[in-house]
């Protein structure tokens, strides 16, 4: 076991590389995983199109129908270019891959920054909106709304630190609740409307004229599009699918497009069959559409509360589908140099700490700022995420245009497939981009001016970091062999305070590698009158030092005094430093520190910080002239095999040498 | 100038060693500092009494001017005792030094433990009394009163981490105006009395029976004594003094010791002659002794807020005292073995910084225990001071029983000399004995017994360090001089990413120093997928290191793949070290680890952590054999001179080598 049993506890033991194969999901398991933004969409797409529709009265229920048949004919032009770029990029990534190897590095940095953003907000989405349902459930909770969101997203990152397979395996009961309990709605919902309209609450009388009419039914459409967000997360998602990878998940994409359609063609049928009004959320009778219609065809029974309690859960769970997908692209960004590199590290759990931990440090901000209400955290979403849409389907255009060059000698089958999936791509982009148009100059002042300001930020911060990373590689890269023209060993030299077994193995040490060792001793560190260590110091060096040294014909060890008025413990070694590399400056200089180890955590103030400040001092400023040694010196000596065995959870037959 | 611009603010430059003879204080400077203690005294001590006194009724006045006379006596005999031990024990430490050498190593850390607990109830009691004024004086602060004292307590910790002298100078402006104002007011109330007794307050009728009486006159004796607290101060900070350090001292006592039997016979004599009654602190009309005192004498006019004035600075700076003493004790306790060393460490300003914050942090806790109550710190206060009184006196007549042993032989007047001394100590011990078990018993359940419950703590605390500090002694003490038998050059493990500049140059060094060298790949540390680093590393290996180790006529570098299946960076290397440790058991290994130096703030998430932990973990447990040995590396060159004038705040013309 580790040593540390807090990390053990909450996040489970350490998994090996090998590990990573058994980390993949298949279908059954991948489909509520990837899937879950997606099916917590209908729950605020249709409502808000509803509630933008209200003042059409009784006529907007007919346009609503309207409304959901054109957003569901814009999903299936999304799925018929998504389907084929899961094929076409099989690399992660999804719109940040295709953006960049079709449109150039400025529309792969666009696809990267807008992403990031996609993702946050697809979390404090998710969970607000949860929490929202929750809180409209059970108003006594009201007060703690953004407490609770602060909770559950706590909760999402500790088991998101677990790992995905836990995840899947966790999340696959309730996403499949839902499913089942909505399609028990959807059922009865039909049925009922079969044998006779129900009596259809009296609809308000409509107050928009003409002109506000058409503005209200573009509204309408933009967030409506709402509904769609979250099937972008599969192709960013393909390689926590098992082999055959792209199979599986274009039979995930299949599988979440066809229940998405199905539920908003049964929303547009069956909300205005049963007359269904979407209120405000923060009315005191709030109750969301799909609580109503739930009500409208099954009763409030045993049924209605496994509805409601399980779209509640997708809901808050939808947030996880970022905790999977963020924290990869972030590796798959920072592998092409654009983020730090910290992000592509593998945690204990195989899982990218760093990402995980910055996600939900983005979305805990966001739910924060705009007090964990969703109404208001939408729009923003709705730019974000059709931003995304509209990259892939200009992407995947251009991959198209490409096709088609390639395939223009070839048979007219293909032609033809070609010319079809273009058109398909630049409809579905120009459904997307009148979304997106209406979207930004409608909610602008609402919050879209954040995506517009935040986007740009981040695409300037990731070139900034790649331009770093640039530099640190032109300055490391090392095309010639080996040049070993100077193998002069170092000067050494051994800051010593007085004779001891640490000042005995410092000079033996220094004496094995070079013939050039000088003991410094700084004076007066201790203050006034320390003069009596130097004096004594001094005494023995001849008989304790030279004298060995020289039977065992080697060249003594000088003995050098520096003093330090001001007792700091490594200026007088930098100028002692500099001096030397004036005298040959390409001679290599090796500083040799004690270093006491502290293996108990009440040493730790019995010991003064001198050895730590000094290696700081002369790593940060002696110039790569300078090698800093420590040699630790322990009161109990340690047994590194024990300690490497400490923290690997079992014996690691691979870590012998293999070559 | 220093880099850091708040330090240099807040603290002032640097001073150099060669500054401390300045930081000394003469005769003028001194007795402020020195006797602020002693001088505050008499704003508590005297109205304790009284207040004791109070059931006694008329009688209680007569009797206060008999306790006043017996607390002068004692402090006429401790005086004639102490400055003896001023030159018989010329370090500094007082108490501490003269128990250690005369009552043995118990005594000595029994006067430890009692004189640091002493020094921070100082601190407390003084700014509790201060405060205590200043709100009795502004009733509207009396909600702030911990909070005001907390305030206090930091101001007089900035000030002293500047130092004594500026201290000293800062004080004396308050102390000689509290000294003249009250001579003033003693003048103006003799004068008063011999022209005519003033009308006394009607006193009140006597409750107490004959029994209690007495009871009563030894408890009005007991808290009196407090009267005396601060006296001590002198002998603990006799090297505060400019030279001839001891004569100055023992002139400053003499001075202090008479203001202070000045103000406590014009009590004894005031007092009654005025009828002035003691009320207690929580009263909502209360009026201290001195208060009522000089608005006797001399009116409320101006000079009366002078007095009041000066008084609640002397008592506020009467904390200043510990201040002084603590972190001179410290470093002397420290300097035995006792205490950890870094208490021992002069700071940037000369001052003993560790020991300063320490007693901050002790006086801080007290003042929150006892919500800022002087009345319920006096008691603890009065226990701390008389044991150290005590022990002072029973040292210095163990010293006197030893000199007249001495002086056996020589002359009568030396012998009789002796003698007298001898019995000044027993007499004066025995009086101070009497009110410590007074104290004790009478106030233990009112917190006393935190002193019991303290002080051995202390003092076990203070053997569990020496005896770390004995092991550590005997593990690095070398009587012998250094054996050189073995001076094989170490195996050098050269963790190697990839190759780039960083792994050459350490390739480079590691060819310098030992014919040993082996690079350690650690595959799998990015996951999996990681196979191509190692595949192309291994290609390159044979041309670009191997090839030219050769043509220099060295040994090539082996390179080693370490499988490290948990991307754990030092666990495969200790495998590695104790596989090599078996195979050579005293042969030396050296890590050489690359480590990119962050010179700026925003370089930090731009790296892994890795060498780093690499780093910490090889030290921690490599065990003595290793020495790890880090090759920093910059993306802009330092320049360590530079560097080296940054820290430090002028050239210093002695830090070029002297040997």
């Amino acid at each position: 076991m580790p040593p540390s049993s807090l990390p053990a506890l909450l996040l489970g033991r350490p998994l090996a590389n090998e590990e990573h194969a058994g980390r993949k999901v298949g279908l059954a398991t991948g489909v509520p995983t990837v899937g879950l933004g997606a099916f917590g969409s209908p729950a605020y797409g249709p409502e808000s199109a509803l509630l933008v529709l209200a003042p059409l009265g009784a006529v907007g229920l007919a346009v609503f129908a309207a409304v959901q048949g054109a957003v569901v004919l814009v999903l299936l032009l999304l799925w018929l270019t998504f389907r084929r770029a899961l094929a076409a990029f099989p690399g992660n990534g999804g719109a940040y891959t295709i953006a960049r190897d079709t449109l150039g590095p400025a529309g792969g940095l666009l696809a990267a920054a807008v992403l990031m953003l996609d993702y946050v907000l697809n979390v404090a989405v998710g969970i607000s909106a949860g929490v929202a349902a929750l809180v409209s459930a059970v108003p006594a909770l009201a007060p703690y709304r953004l407490t609770l969101c602060l909770a559950v997203l706590a909760l999402l990152t500790v088991i998101n630190m677990r790992g995905a397979l836990d995840a899947g395996r966790l999340f696959a009961v309730p996403v499949y609740g839902f499913l089942a309990a909505f399609a028990v709605v959807i059922a009865a919902g039909v049925g009922l409307a079969l044998v006779g309209p129900p009596a259809a609450a009296p609809a308000p009388a409509p107050v928009a004229d003409e002109a506000g009419g058409w503005t209200v039914v573009l509204l309408a459409y933009a967030v409506g599009c709402t509904a769609m967000t979250g099937i972008e997360a599969v192709g960013n998602s393909i390689d926590t699918f098992r082999d055959p990878a792209v199979r599986t998940a274009r039979r995930a994409l299949a599988m979440v497009v066809v229940v998405l359609a199905v539920f908003l063609v049964a929303l547009a049928v069956l909300v205005p069959a049963f007359g269904i009004v979407a209120m405000p959320q923060t009315a005191t009778d709030y109750r969301s559409v799909l609580a109503q219609l739930a009500a409208a065809t099954i009763g409030q029974g045993a049924l209605y509360f496994v509805c409601m309690g399980t779209l509640l859960c997708v809901l808050v769970l939808s947030a996880h589908t970022s905790f999977v997908g963020l924290p990869a692209f972030f590796r798959l960004v920072a592998a092409d140099g654009w983020l730090p590199r910290p992000f592509a590290v593998l945690g204990r759990r195989l899982v990218l700490t760093v990402g995980v931990l910055f996600l939900a440090a983005c979305a805990g901000a966001l739910l924060i700022l705009f007090a964990g209400v969703t109404d208001r955290l939408v729009p923003l979403f709705a730019a974000a995420a059709l931003t995304v849409f509209l990259l892939i389907q200009l992407g995947m255009a251009v991959h198209d245009l490409r096709v088609r060059r390639r395939v223009a000698r070839e048979r007219a089958a293909a032609r033809r497939g070609a010319a079809f999936n273009l058109a398909v791509d630049v409809a579905g982009g120009l459904a997307t981009a009148i979304a997106l148009v209406i979207t930004i100059v409608a909610w602008f002042l609402a919050g879209v001016w954040i995506v517009l300001l935040v986007v740009p930020a981040l695409m300037g911060l990731l070139v900034a970091v790649r331009r770093y990373y640039a530099a640190v590689d032109r300055a490391l890269s090392s095309p010639a062999p080996l040049d070993l023209a100077d193998l002069r060993p170092p000067v050494v030299l051994v800051p010593t305070e007085d004779l001891s077994r640490l000042s005995d193995r410092a000079l033996t040490f220094a004496l094995a590698i070079s013939p050039d060792v000088i003991a410094v001793h700084l004076a007066a560190l201790e203050g006034p009158g320390s003069e009596d260590k130097e004096r004594s110091l001094r005494e023995s060096w001849a008989t304790d030092v030279e004298a060995p040294a020289r039977a065992a014909g080697r060249e003594p060890p000088r003995l050098v005094t520096l003093r330090t008025p001001y007792r700091h413990v490594y200026a007088p070694l930098l100028q002692l430093i500099d001096g030397l590399a004036d005298r040959d400056p390409g001679r290599r200089i090796a500083v040799l520190t004690p270093e006491v180890v502290k293996q108990h955590w009440w040493q730790y103030p019995l010991h003064t910080l001198r050895a730590r400040r000094m290696r700081a001092g002369l790593v940060a400023y002696g110039g790569s002239r300078v090698v800093v040694m420590s040699m630790p010196w322990y009161l109990d000596e340690p047994d590194p095999a024990r300690a490497a065995r400490e923290t690997t959870p079992a014996p690691s037959p691979g870590i012998a040498p293999v070559a």
